[in-house]
């Protein structure tokens, strides 16, 4: 940690903030320029980093020397995650893993059919929400524990393990009995509770960029799941909220590299959430993959027309038949399969 | 709900749209312009909010009329709702209500002491976090019930009701049990199993706005509170967060006559996050009174060297009381009192 | 138009709007709902668009029913334009072009061997600044005049035609005299004279995406140009300013296939300036041609270490010949060549 | 400027960055911590800012330790500016300036009216564009020059000072001829020929803040100007873009106390454009006072339905005059007069 003294900090200042380095078991080094006097903290950051240095009279500004995260850090594992599902693995070099399905979960035949289309054109994982996050609360909240059953018996179908997301800490254990890998959403991804909460069980998690979270806070977040004993945790990506209008979000593909650069995490992106227009999302979904994502989320719908949430973000299945073939080949001049 | 086509929308599209919008129950009514047709929908237009009417093939793209929120609404109620919390009136139209206390409570001497100070300044309302929404894993995450009791006992001592945060689902029984008004923080504005759970509490609830969220989606999270039953709600304008880094927030003075123009609710402010820097939260807690604001939530810490969380943007006592003497000169000059 | 009213509008305001929309030729179509009376505008829709219709007591809210920009549609040309510069097509559906070279001309040694191997690695336009909008009046301010005539050495030299950035109405003349394409800065999107006089230029203009620019903006911003005369535009998508502080700015990637859905303009990538730092510009450029790009604008360095201005977010030639091969790559998986 | 190398930065590399260091005449002061060595640069702070530091191999970070203005900061004059402007005092202490009028000047009628309207409320500075910077070229833009024949006019029936936005380098001597204070318009904040252009003439400037400027860039953009000579600055706080749509820009006034913390200069808040609804900009000019605001510049129309721009935004004479006497009220609360 490296503290800024303002222009005309007094001795007794100085002084002041030097003794409470040291009452904290650390050893301030302070520099006197021309201008300004800085202090350097020589110890272990993580006891700093909680104290309220903006608060001591004197202080200009306050920079961290080590990141605030550490079991996230590329740092910490010096090699690449790979977290392994039912045989899938997502974060392998080589490939990219395709996940896919309906927004909700509406019925049996929807999901069956929906499951059956997206595996014959190459996905690996099934999507499908049951309990679901909706702005309004006269939207359609999911079907529950219904649809996690229906969920179960789509895999069993068709072999394809599955993603849904939990909200709520009440509902862990029977989220956590259906699906193989526990989605935290986007809105959830600073329900601090729910991370812990996941961070003890034993299935993967995927945790969801907020809409207004930073890489740091992705990566803390992240760290409150490791922290808690759950190493198989994967980021992604899904739009970040701006100014802009004309799409939903704002799909920030740069967090792909900026994550695998700072972290060892499996990195994931969702075109869908990000563009908000169907008609958008397979430029978005190939510019995804060749950004170095490991794994793409989109969703399919079999009757966008009448469904029953993101009708009109999802994709007709003869158009992610068409966009599974080209993000082959997007995947393949980077070294990659699908 | 109206629909505006795509120019050069075919008129098998057209019709397919208006059969689906008699298939729902309600009646379309088209107009074709020179340039493009447009379809407006008579009927209840909450039958269509949830319909993917952009999924459908033709639609450029569509308008609703009315407000997604009801209960929120002025036009609901038609005047101002005035919460009570133990005799103190909130959304009063002569009033502004000073709630303040330190950010997290830390120890009995410390949150009595603090209770003192700022009863004696002028607040009418007690804060205090005991399950503290951190960041990072590795900084203070509250005392928990023990927390929950110190405030109970400030509050025995000084009569000042308190207000302090629900995070996990799981603890509503005992943060109700102890508190007079339960925060939702602004981290878990749409954590909608949270806001469907307060809606049940018979104690009022005081939400915050969430980093990302616009007017609209503070409206709809209160909506799912007052949806449940529970009318006694609150919003808080916070900050948002935007591309200024030199502020921790940007506080969006516009949302309180925005939320009181839309909504029938009491709209506090709280400047303390807004801001983040100590020395600036005086001219924006005095540009809040004045903005309309129906309260003030400031933090107030009588050593915030040693704060465990939140030192830097804390008040000191005699700060906090000087800045009351200008609440109570501008909120006069606008015809209220403090 | 379609103008929504209040809840409650009287029929004196109905009827005084309705006479405002006669009394400028056009003629009112009004639906009286149970909840709210809808007023649409019959005749073009230009006349109306720049009456204050909000001002009018009543009106709830306006919605427009034709885009606000017309030589910028893509339903005005109905085909995609190509540019042609010096006998290299930018906007043609089988290539993406490379633009490539230094931030700013610093020497006639740097841009003569900077043009000779971003040549050999497969660029055809040649970048350099020598009018440099500076965020500091304390850094490298470009060469100027001086820098024109170096770039046009370094064309005659490779027979890459430049492109170089134009800030000021008065420069107009001598950088069209040496340039090839006249570039505005994300800076200047909104200075409207320099647009207008771009518009009266022969040389083809490529125009960057302000920092807070909306599609809809930079459309409007295109539209001056085009109304001018000059048809010859380009887009070029350089990122957006969000919360987001790890990178730069943040590329908005999603704006290639908004902007060529919405208008037959050529758009170009520069992931230079999203990404800000060289370790994420592979990926994002990559991405850049995966997305659909017509072009793809990259600053290179034979030594970045002594670059007087961008020197951390360029790449050595080496870096951005590994790059060009992978690009190809790309390109050809969609059907492209570099 | 401080140094943080990454982890694992070898001795070479560190040795080439002080070499570096020394080179440009500076002296490096490394320490090596358990994890990370860290670079002091010794020495005055400008020669290095331009440096691009972060080319170098082993560099993780780079921390300025001064700022990057300085003509701008308090430190340099270590008391407030205040400009004057035909005997009107922006930017002392006791007082608060008004400058209100139409948006455009559209004809003689018009100004010479609104000059007498505002005057006769209190305002002490007259409004009025003639140079219109529009989103759209279909848009009025503005009388040019006959327009500040008009303003002068006005000027002399009234006694007001005027101010008027300057968009091009090639109008500035016929600006500067009429106009009292020079506006540079939010949109032209960082065009860097104009600022430099006003910082040569010899009337006083307002200079708005862009719509995705920093506190920082604000500042930046004032020394352009302040750099050239002209020390008669004041800043326009007038809303940034954010994601919130329900206002048109979000009124930041955190930027107040954080711009006369950082800056001598008088700061003007601009509540109309950043609310852009009549019906909250009183609410948001009593906040601009309270916050500390030097001056307010506000919008008003004797008849805003036939306004050639902003109608929608304007106050009618009888609701300025009402929102004067409150502001004085609020402006009295806080010691200061209007």
């Amino acid at each position: 940690m490296i503290i800024i003294c303002k222009r005309g900090a007094t001795d007794e200042q100085i002084a002041h903030i030097e003794e409470a380095i040291r009452s904290w078991g650390l050893k301030p080094h302070t520099s006197r320029g021309v201008e300004r006097a800085i202090i350097g903290i020589i110890g272990p950051e993580d006891v700093v980093r909680e104290k309220p240095l903006e608060a001591f009279p004197g202080v200009e500004s306050v920079t961290p020397v080590l990141k605030p995260y550490k079991l996230a850090s590329y740092e910490f594992t010096q090699k690449r995650t790979v977290v392994d599902v039912r045989g899938v693995k997502i974060g392998d070099a080589q490939k990219v893993v395709l996940m896919a399905g309906p927004c909700s979960v509406e019925s049996r035949e929807q999901i069956l059919e929906i499951a059956r289309i997206v595996k014959k054109a190459g996905a690996s994982v099934l999507r499908g929400g049951a309990f679901k996050p909706r702005t309004s609360p006269y939207t359609f909240q999911g079907l529950g524990k219904k649809g996690l059953e229906l969920l179960a018996e789509a895999r069993k179908a068709t072999g394809l393990p599955v993603i849904t997301e939990l909200m709520d800490t009440k509902d862990t254990e029977v989220v956590e009995e259906y699906t193989d890998i526990i989605q935290i959403g986007a809105r959830n991804m600073q329900n601090f509770s729910l991370l812990k909460e996941v961070g003890r069980c034993k299935k993967p998690v995927m945790l969801k960029r907020g809409l207004a979270a930073t890489i740091k806070d992705v990566l803390l977040s992240a760290e409150y799941i490791l922290n808690e004993g759950n190493m198989n945790v994967m980021l992604c990506e899904r739009g970040i909220r701006t100014f802009e209008t004309y799409t939903r979000n704002t799909l920030d593909l740069s967090a792909v590299p900026a994550l695998k650069k700072e972290s060892h995490l499996p990195v994931i992106v969702d075109p869908t959430h990000g563009a908000g227009h169907h008609d958008l999302i397979p430029a978005m979904a190939l510019a995804a993959v060749a950004s170095g994502a490991d794994g793409i989320m989109v969703e399919v719908h079999n009757n966008p027309e009448s469904a029953l949430s993101d009708g009109e973000q999802s994709l007709l299945p003869e158009k992610f038949k068409a966009l599974v073939a080209q993000m082959r080949a997007v995947a393949a001049a980077i070294g990659k399969q699908i």
